[in-house]
Order: C-alpha cells, then sequence, then structure tokens
C-alpha cells in the first residue's frame, strides 16, 4: 500500500510553549483544556503564535452492502438524498460551516447513485456501494488503495491552497456496523461493547445488528492486520477519511476527528501509523455505544465536547471549531503579565 | 427593593417548535443537547426562527474586604489592574469578545482604585470595595439597591440598542468566597461542599477560607432571606450580575451564565424571582468545589461545556457562545425533509 512519511511533531519546543502560556495573563492553568489545545497545535506547527489557516471540512460519502441485512435504521436511499442535500448548503454540516467559515468539500467515493450531476458534488466513485461483508469481502486490495489515494489528494489539494488544519465528516447509511468491527478488531474490544444503537435502532434491533455483526467476523479467518481489517470490513468513504488523516498528519496539518465512525477511522489511522495521533483532536464524545470506550480505554482520549449529538457528517468536529479557534487566539492574542502591567496571580 | 416583573416564557408554542425540530433532515434528536437551546430560545423568543441580535458581554468589577483575611491566593492589586487590562482588549475575555463580535462592557461598581481615567470603563462605582463580612455586613440596603439598578440600567441600555443576549462576568479578588456563602444560605447546602480552592489555593489555604466563612455565617444572626444575604456576604460586581439577570429576563433576553460565581449570582437572582431560570443557559461546569452540586443538586442544570476552565470573566459563557448561535441556526437555516428531498430517516 501507499506510504506515508509522519514524523511526530517535534517536542523540543514544549517548555517554551508552557512558559508563554504560563506567563498570559490568567491563573496558573486556569483555561482547561484550551491550553491542552494550544500546546497541541503549537506543537504541530512548531511555532509559539500558531494560527488556523484555511480550515476544510471534507465529507465523504458512500453506500454499504452490509446495508442489506437490516443493519441500519435509516433506508440506504438517505445516503445520495443527504448528500444532494449537502451540495445544495443543507444539513447539519452546511449550516456549520457556512457559521465558522469553513470550505466544504463533498467528495462521492462510493455511493449507490449517480451523483454527477450536482456540480458541487466531486465525483471520485470507487464502486456503488461495498460488497456485504456478511458474505465476502466488502471491497478488494485495490480499491481500498484508490480509497487512500482520493483521501490523499483532497487533503494535498487544501494544502496546497494554504489550509493547515481539517476536519473530516461522513454520509453512508450503515457505516456504524464497520465501525464496530473495526474498534473490536483492531482495538481489541469485545463486539458487544462495540455495537450501539446507530442513528435509530431500538434494542431489537441492536441485537440483530450484534448477532450479524458476530457473524461477519465468524465468516473472516484472516488476522487482524490493520490493511486486512480495512478491506475486509471498511466503507469506502471510511477507508478515504483514513487517507486523508495519514496524508494530513504527514503535511503536519491538524486533524478535527468527529463521533464514533471518524474515532474508528483514527483508530485505523493510527493502527496503520501511530504517528497520526499527535495531529488529532477528538472533538465530540457521544452517546453511541463503543464510543466512549474506544476513546477512554483504547486511544486514551477524552472528547473535548459532550453535547449528545449522533448526527454524523463531521458536525461534532464542527462544532468544536471556535474552541480550536480560542486556544490559538489564547496563543496570538492575549496578553502576558508584564505588558499588561498585571501583578502574577494565581 | 426593585421590583422585576418577570413572567416565564409561555409554553403553549412548544409543541410547534417540537415539530419544526423533528423535520429537520436528521435522525430524530440528533443534535442533542443543541436542540434543547433551540427549544428554550424558540420559547423565550416566542417564535420558530429565534436569532441572537447584538450580544453584550457585562463584565462587572469589584473588590471585597473580605480579603484582607487571606482568602484569596491572588493580591486584591489584581482587580484593578485586570480592569485596565480588559479595557485595553487583554485577558481571556477581551480575545473572546473579538473572536466571537460580541460588545464588552466593562463596568466599575466597586473596585478601590481610581479607573477613572480609562475610558473604556463604565464608572458606577458604589464604594470602594465591600465591607469585611467576617465582622459586619459587605454593604448597606440602599447600596445593593444601588447595584441592582446598575445591573438592570446597563441591560436595558443593550436592550435598548436592540441586544436580545447577554452575558455576564466578573473581576472581584476574593468573589469565590461570597459565592460559596451564598450558595450555602440560600441553596441549603452545608458550607464544606461549597468552598473549593478558588483560583489558586493549596489544602491549607482552602481549610484557612473555610474557617473564615465558617466564622462569617456565625456572626450572621439573621434569616436566610434572599436580599438579606445578598446584603450581608455580597461582592458589588455580584449584586450588579443579580440586577443585570433579573432586567434581562423581564426584556426576555436569553442570559448566559459562566462559571461558580455567576451560577451562585443566578442561585441568587432565582431566589428572589424563579422565573429568571428559564431565561438562564448554564454555559460551563467547572472545577471548583460546589459548582457541579449547585449546578445539579440545587438548580438541577448541566453545564453545556466541561473545559476544566476556572479564569472568571465570563470566559466560560463566552466560549459557549457559537454553540448557543448554532442552536438558532439550526431552526432558521437547516433543511426540512420535504423540501430537501430526504426521506425521514433515524
Amino acid at each position: 500500500m501507499i506510504e506515508f512519511n509522519i514524523t511526530p511533531p517535534d517536542d523540543s519546543l514544549r517548555t517554551r510553549v508552557r512558559h508563554k502560556i504560563d506567563n498570559l495573563t490568567k491563573p496558573l492553568h486556569s483555561l482547561g483544556r484550551l491550553e491542552e489545545l494550544a500546546m497541541q497545535i503549537s506543537l504541530i506547527q512548531q511555532t509559539l503564535n500558531p494560527e488556523l489557516r484555511n480550515p476544510c471540512h471534507l465529507l465523504f460519502g458512500a453506500d454499504h452492502g452490509i446495508e442489506t441485512e437490516g443493519v441500519s435504521a435509516s433506508p440506504k436511499e438517505v445516503t445520495w438524498q443527504q448528500m444532494v442535500n449537502f451540495s445544495r448548503g443543507g444539513g447539519g454540516v452546511g449550516m456549520l460551516c457556512r457559521q465558522h467559515g469553513i470550505k466544504l468539500r463533498i467528495i462521492d467515493v462510493g455511493v449507490d447513485y449517480d451523483l454527477s450531476q450536482y456540480s458541487h458534488i466531486e465525483i471520485d466513485k470507487i464502486r456503488r456501494g461495498t460488497r456485504n461483508f456478511l458474505h465476502q469481502p466488502a471491497m478488494t486490495n485495490a480499491e481500498a488503495e484508490q480509497c487512500i489515494k482520493v483521501g490523499a489528494k483532497v487533503v494535498s489539494q487544501c494544502h496546497s491552497k494554504g489550509s493547515n488544519i481539517i476536519s473530516i465528516g461522513e454520509m453512508g447509511v450503515g457505516n456504524t456496523s464497520s465501525s464496530s468491527i473495526w474498534m473490536h478488531l483492531l482495538g481489541n474490544i469485545p463486539l458487544e461493547r462495540c455495537v450501539g444503537f446507530g442513528s435509530g435502532l431500538n434494542e431489537e434491533g441492536r441485537l440483530k445488528k450484534l448477532n450479524i455483526l458476530h457473524r461477519s467476523v465468524e465468516r473472516y479467518k484472516g488476522n487482524t492486520d490493520p490493511w486486512n481489517v480495512l478491506c475486509q470490513f471498511g466503507g469506502y468513504e471510511m477507508v478515504a477519511a483514513v487517507g486523508a488523516m495519514l496524508k494530513a498528519a504527514e503535511l503536519h496539518m491538524t486533524i478535527l476527528i468527529d463521533g464514533f465512525i471518524m474515532t474508528a477511522c483514527l483508530l485505523a489511522a493510527q493502527s496503520i501509523n501511530p504517528s497520526v495521533l499527535p495531529y488529532a483532536i477528538c472533538c465530540h464524545e457521544g452517546n453511541e455505544a463503543g464510543h466512549t470506550v474506544l476513546l477512554h480505554e483504547v486511544l486514551h482520549r477524552q472528547g473535548l465536547l459532550r453535547l449528545g449529538m449522533r448526527l454524523g457528517e463531521g458536525t461534532g468536529a464542527l462544532c468544536a471549531f471556535p474552541l480550536i479557534e480560542t486556544s490559538v487566539r489564547m496563543m496570538r492574542e492575549m496578553t502576558g503579565f508584564t505588558d499588561a502591567g498585571v501583578t502574577k496571580y494565581f
């Protein structure tokens, strides 16, 4: 597969960043998680004056063969209908990108519908939906490579236009099923703890979904090599997101991670290359069973926001954007004790 | 004292607001707390298309007589120095107001320093600091009335200039002590659970503070009538904030509540008039001991953000502002299923 040359941020600047933060006109550590974000982004950008430039939100859409097993409460047609809705500025994602001045790119990597007439949708379709992973691998190696390339290409384009921060979202009815299996196999967490209610199942539906995912994992006799797991159970939009994350880390960009599905993609990306993690900010901790487990027990992260959201599209990441911006403004704009003539206080 | 004519928002619009929210292109309830905010603000504004107009942030500053007992880790001069810093655009509050396009008003209601030369500070000084409530009431009835009037006046001015949302912050070394006693007497919570580390005490300092507050409460032989409690232990900036909250509720404005001190002010305001509560949004749940207790056990609210902040100035409320804006944009901008041609999904 494609190699990414990812180096973790150079940590030698940490002491100077800490010194600057500790001399801003505020009690020590009193900006809490904003200070942690400021540290992370200062190290990513290797500067005491970080800034967010040309933020881009990438929304990858695709359909899932497993959907035919009835694992989702939503009908499959919602995928293409929502892609069209987004392309016209609708949905949660459109509203949030407008609010925060974020460029939205909508990329069809595998929707089971011809979206070529919609000029605001970029068509990089691998295939009209993955195969049904209850019976066969969801995608071929070549298809997965193609997804990675699409994700990397889109990020490279953003970067070449001056962007240093991306967030990523998805649209794909059925993709919590893929996420649960990735989490199970790559995070080594019992499947029971990885399967939730998706966007609207009841308990009966959840148990049915769990049963189908159990049988899917049994069907697969392979190892837990990340690449194999991605191909076997992935969604095209999810593997594209993995490619986007890996490329963004290679380019030293800050990556905003949304909810359960994007966190599963981050797990996959860091299974391929652990150095991606320091570039990622986990923005929202949702109610989907497994998401908290994945964040706390596997990735050892805490979500920045807990708003009970479960919309997808990357909306949880977009909601966190102003806080990320506050953290870098803190480094650039906030006065220091000496300049402001304030006695250092606690 | 001054009477406020506060009526709770008319609830009869609730069903129509719910219907609109439930028909936006998203799974049911999938925007979590943003949907709750949208409901609350729609009811406050009595419309299906709420909007935030001319947001104002009121920063009230004053000094505290109790400070001489060594209850704070910060020296008293920090109050006036920070007021000057804020007036020049410094501090956390300046940065956040600029980021979110919020008008900042800085009001001296009792700082123990002559700030009249600073044109960006409004002088409504009641007195140069409250009296030491270990030995005597912090303020007279007349002074407290004056504070209420100042708070109400500032809010009326914002409202007459078209504002329908305010947030409130404070600067006053020593004011967590007043807040703890208000919470103890008005919220009926044991003092031990109301006293924390302020902006930087160690455990020894906290125990000393607790001892002084115990003795202060013992000194006071009066009842727990809210008005008496305000006068006995209040800070001028805190009583002004109470006046601002009551007036804002009377004017059907949305009120953004910051951390521990502003939550104690909300408790005081609702002890005077319970109808203020539906107008208030508790924006940040901090680490100060007592704040979580006050929110969960007394006011039965959950803070919107939990970022480990303890800066004061209203910065927790300001950080939440973009989320409040998202919630009203949801009502105004987000497409409905029918218009967007999307099958209703879950």
